[in-house]
């Protein structure tokens, strides 16, 4: 992405690159059948949920304004709006933990002006809510996202670890909540005296450990070696919400021996109960807040709308990470200037606004990734399957296996660089076929083993559509009729579900495993070099990685800190835009150039000898299409977010260093057919960087990274 | 060991081989040093904790008659007088869940019958363990225990398996009964409101699923990442018992908000407590019991004598199986003698008899091999370290190794085959590093990984001592004097342990391993042959296999059923007797020879068409010596039992299958040494195979099993 500050050029850009693809998003998304449900119903949990109990937690930070009504609400309207409208449909919108703390600094500010008060607070944050959309706008149309390659991996992975240990926190605080009286109730009622209340407590770390430790199993389950690959599939696809519907079932086991309360389960009013519609007539009281107010609004304002233009943007950079090869083009300007009218139509109905978060975003496009990957898989095999009942030689079923490949694209941009990608497949398919002289002969499937020749051959690609995001915030907004289904669902479940999704977004996160890289026994790194690993690992001394890595975990350390200051926390989000220059300027004067490069960077930056040439490309895809089984692919998008194919390190070339990092490959019976795989591997892969993303000036894979400061 | 009839021969042979290594069995242990209280600690605890809720067991089943200060007191005495003059010193001796079935048996029988009763039933014990220390004499004298080859995998197997479900099956009935108000209390106590009796239940799920899951993490201690070497292996030692200290301390936490009962914990009367020394006496009453129960009482001791007869000889074969390359030699029929004697003993002074234990007599085994690698590793790491210094060249590197090895070796049985061991290992070493050029060169430790290099020579190797023995059944009887402070323990920990004790012992038990094959997914048993695995899952068809474990398991849930049933349940030693003679006429008509061989049989069955001579020896030797790294030691010790080294399959010669086996050799420095490393280790290691074992007629590693039918 050029850096153009152009007046509206950059909403330009944007809006002709995604209208070329605005028809396929559809019909790509319906294409996909039912199988789209489970990438839906995933996001769908991992968005309701914590939506759910951040209106709990609004609940009792604003004595009852503002409940779970408004926040799926809120989470609901945006997130349908900008599945039909928005630029980025990878992008999941909700309301999140840092508006939940903004907003309760903003009731605590104004619950003590006499003139503001409790019943003014809603109009009070309407005008926030204006003089916010106000400078998204402003901020939008300058091309201020044009900067968002400033944001290099240092400010988007310490911003991902706050946000985990956010949820951690809540986790926490709400299981030592379970053990005590909650405000607002009776103490005199049966269920919090002091045994029933341990009573509650114990059997809230039963619930909440039991989904912890079976949600972060069932995600494992493509790798099990039990049950029939269909259940496999099922439970790693709806192995989470499954585990929330088990344990909600587990909760109701004792309910002869335990009074009514126990365990507790959600509070929330239901839609149609009196008072809950206060808020949507918000309007009428903006005009009467006092002047003074509406201009100060502007301080919040700021301060929110930083946050903002920082959070989506980082959401949607994560949500399209270079290692998912994305076809379409990013939208940056497009969705912030979107971004800004949702936050008004937000403040002016008086819910609290939503924008893309962390970790859903990033977890919407990897289940798509893996929907995408067995949809190939699926027509691949049966090709390959069919090819062979009809006695095909190999060159025939490379073929054939082509054809349907090509035929699964999205029909916009292949033409030009898969036609070439293809060709050359079939070449050197044939080529090495011929040199261990089976090209002609009919195959044998006892020694072809299809499925995983195919897995090997498949590049990541994402499914990329509307229909999974408008799905999802549906359903969220079914959830708002569905409360008196919902409020089954125990609070301690949902402490359970916080702790997996902190859990769920540290690996990959560089900066999470440099800090366990501090922690591993120096004679332990070696394991460390075994696995996938990033180039730092290697490149750069360990005394610098600490140096660095101590660094950024005070700097993390001091944002949290600043989330518990009661006024002036409200700065928190500045002191995350505040890594920007402290990067740019700071950094460089302690750290090595090179070591920067390596620890925090583009992807360009960390091979700086490697000339930019078709052919580095071509190594780089190769590296990108190593998605092994379905797990492994799973592992692949898990485990790296940017940079994650220099691991075979320049000293071996990729082509003889395959078969030997992989084990499997000297049992099985493709074993003599590995040097030809990795082959074509690199074939037919690059295609993802080869092919341009429309709406993007350059027009190569490396260039693609919006963390490529080489563009500035 | 050969099949000798000769009244007192077996008991002869047995003696004179242990007497020849009585005072190394002391030597030894002694020069060990501290390390061996790792061993000693694990066992303790491993056998104080069941034998204590045994204790608690037995006195609910028995009105108090027996409590756990008496198991405890046999354990200890038996204990002692076992590690000191019996034969096999790696046995472990305790009360056992059968003995405790058995005992519950003639109790419900006595005390309905009016000229017996409560007051009667330790004397009429007394009888019965008179006529059972009568049959044990008796079956010792003639020579029975010749025919343990005939208890093949499939018994010991499914009794192992037996164990393991009884302790399961406790671990539960216990978390169940937290839930519930104990016999014999008051029910108006705080304690047993149900509120209260629900936390304690619920606080009694999240002890106990704690202990269980910490632990079982911690015994993989070695393989951590993170901390130092040091931490690691202590926690990988001493995590156990440490889990136990730490979840007792966490059952403490609540003390101020819970009534003193809760967490309920161990009861059991202090030894000076009034009426605990009712039965050292009962040998006095033993002469009031009425001739007919005297005579009667032949028929339970049949029944104990039947399970002690295998009970102690599987606990000790699986004390001594074939991988842990034992040098000294076995003693079945002296140990059977002793048993007898302590069982009088127990019976004249009205305890409950103990006898050899599983699963912890292999535990004891495992974890002495453990010390022995350690203690070995130390000793060559430190002299390769000091050539290294000494600028030495790789040949006189892997001279002083030779001799620090050599220096180690128990004294006894090494002289002649370690000589030729040690000469052959030079040689190819200098061969070896010749080719590479490097024999006279100094070596660059940057290059050469001592530690790794060690590992891969060193063989497995147990320390086979009497002092753990000793200490441990000490520490047991210290345990009595101790009562009050392990009283502090809860009883829901015990549960924990209990399913962690089933758990564990389950790896490497191929009955086990093949119910799990049942329900591997046919496109996922490729995973089970990558690893290591067994000869039969290669060789025979998985519907044999099926067929196979379809009716052991069968057989299985019918034993298991059979401890149900009140009175005929007495008979269940039978059923598992029973399986001998099914294994030898019955499944021979419903399987193919070869089959049955590679199911379950002594090793030498499994790979009938290589001939018997020192190159295959050699070659399974290698094998045997593939112990890695500690934590790969673990692995090879746990999961295989008898036969792990024909895994490589025939098809590939071991020379080459081992580094390609290996992943990591492929990257780490050590990589250009491998060809040499597994040369290497084909010298090193066969040493333990070619020194006979003292005492037995058979000269070869091979026939040193007694699983062995070849000798029958």
């Amino acid at each position: 992405m050029e850096e153009t500050f152009v007046p509206f050029e950059g909403i330009k850009n944007d809006l002709k690159g995604r209208l070329r693809c605005y028809k396929q998003d559809w019909t790509g998304g319906f294409r996909a059948g039912f199988r789209i449900l489970a990438p839906t119903t995933y996001i769908f949990f991992a968005s309701a949920i914590p939506v759910i109990s951040f209106g709990e937690q609004l609940e009792r930070n604003t004595d009852g304004v503002l409940t779970a009504v408004q926040t799926l609400a809120s989470t609901a309207l945006c997130g349908i709006i900008h599945s039909i409208i928005g630029g980025q449909p990878l992008l999941i919108l909700g309301v999140a933990e840092p508006t939940v703390i903004m907003y309760t600094f903003m009731f605590n500010f104004a619950k003590e002006r006499s003139d503001l008060g409790r019943d003014m607070f809603l109009a009070w944050s309407g005008w926030v809510c204006v003089w916010t959309a106000g400078l998204l706008f402003l901020l939008s149309i300058l091309g201020a996202c044009s900067i968002i390659n400033r944001f290099t991996r240092v400010a988007g992975e310490l911003f991902g670890l706050l946000i985990a240990m956010l949820f951690m926190q809540q986790a926490i605080k709400g299981l030592v909540e379970e053990f005590r009286i909650p405000q607002h109730e009776n103490p005199k009622l049966t269920e919090y005296l002091p045994s029933w209340r341990f009573a509650n407590g114990m059997f809230a770390l039963v619930l909440s450990f039991g989904l912890l430790l079976t949600a972060l199993r069932s995600r494992k389950a493509r790798s099990w070696r039990y049950g029939t690959g269909w259940l496999r599939s099922f439970v790693a696809d709806y192995g989470v919400p499954l585990m929330v519907l088990v344990w909600t079932g587990v909760s109701y086991i004792p309910t002869g021996d335990v009074p009514k309360g126990i365990p507790r389960r959600l509070f929330s009013p239901n839609p149609w109960s009196p008072g809950a519609y206060e808020n949507w007539t918000v309007i009428k009281d903006m005009l009467n807040v006092p002047v003074v107010y509406i201009i100060g609004a502007f301080i919040p304002a700021t301060m929110i709308a930083v946050l903002y233009y920082f959070d989506h943007s980082v959401a949607s950079q994560l949500a399209q990470q270079k290692e998912f090869n994305l076809r379409k083009p990013s939208c940056y300007h497009y969705d912030l200037l979107l971004l800004g009218f949702l936050t008004l139509l937000c403040g002016l109905i008086g819910i609290p606004p939503s924008n893309g978060v962390i970790p859903q975003s990033p977890m919407h496009t990897k289940s798509l990734a893996t929907l995408k990957h067995q949809l190939l898989r699926n027509r691949l095999v049966a090709t390959a399957r069919q090819s062979i009942k009809k006695n095909a030689s190999l060159g025939q079923l490379y073929g054939n296996m082509q054809e349907a490949y090509h035929h699964m694209q999205t029909p916009l941009f292949h033409q030009e660089p898969s036609a070439r990608g293809l060709k050359e497949l079939k070449e050197s398919t044939v080529q090495a076929a011929t040199c261990t002289g089976h090209i002609d002969a009919p195959i044998d499937e006892t020694l072809f083993d299809i499925e995983k020749e195919i897995d090997d051959l498949l590049p990541v690609e994402v499914k990329e559509q509307r229909v999974s995001n408008l799905l999802q915030a549906t359903m969220v907004g079914g959830c708002v009729a569905a409360m008196p289904i919902l409020k089954r669902i125990p609070t301690s479940v949902l402490w359970g579900y916080f702790a997996f999704m902190a859990i769920e977004s540290l690996p990959g996160n560089q900066f999470w495993e440099r800090i366990l890289l501090l922690f591993t026994a120096p004679s332990r790194r070696y394991k460390v070099l075994e696995q996938q690993h990033a180039t730092f690992v290697e490149t750069v001394p360990f005394k610098t990685i600490a140096a660095f890595t101590i660094f950024q975990t005070a700097y993390l350390l001091v944002c949290f800190g600043l989330t518990w200051v009661p006024i002036a926390g409200v700065m928190f989000p500045l002191m995350i835009m505040l890594l920007v220059p402290v990067r740019q300027y700071f950094l460089p004067k302690f750290f090595k150039g090179a070591h920067l490069y390596d620890l925090d960077a583009a992807e360009y930056e960390e091979a700086p000898a490697l000339p930019f040439n078709l052919a580095t490309e071509t190594e780089l895809g190769h590296g990108a299409s190593h998605a092994g089984d379905a797990e492994i692919l799973d592992e692949v998008i898990t485990r790296s977010r940017g940079e994650f194919r220099h691991t075979c390190s320049p000293k071996i070339t990729s082509s003889t260093a395959t078969p030997a990092n992989d084990p499997k490959s000297l049992h099985s019976p493709r074993h003599a057919f590995s040097p030809r795989v990795s082959e074509l591997k690199g074939e037919i892969s690059p295609r993802a960087s080869h092919s341009p993303r429309a709406g993007e000036p350059k027009p190569s894979g490396l260039g693609r990274s919006p963390l490529n400061p080489a563009s500035t």
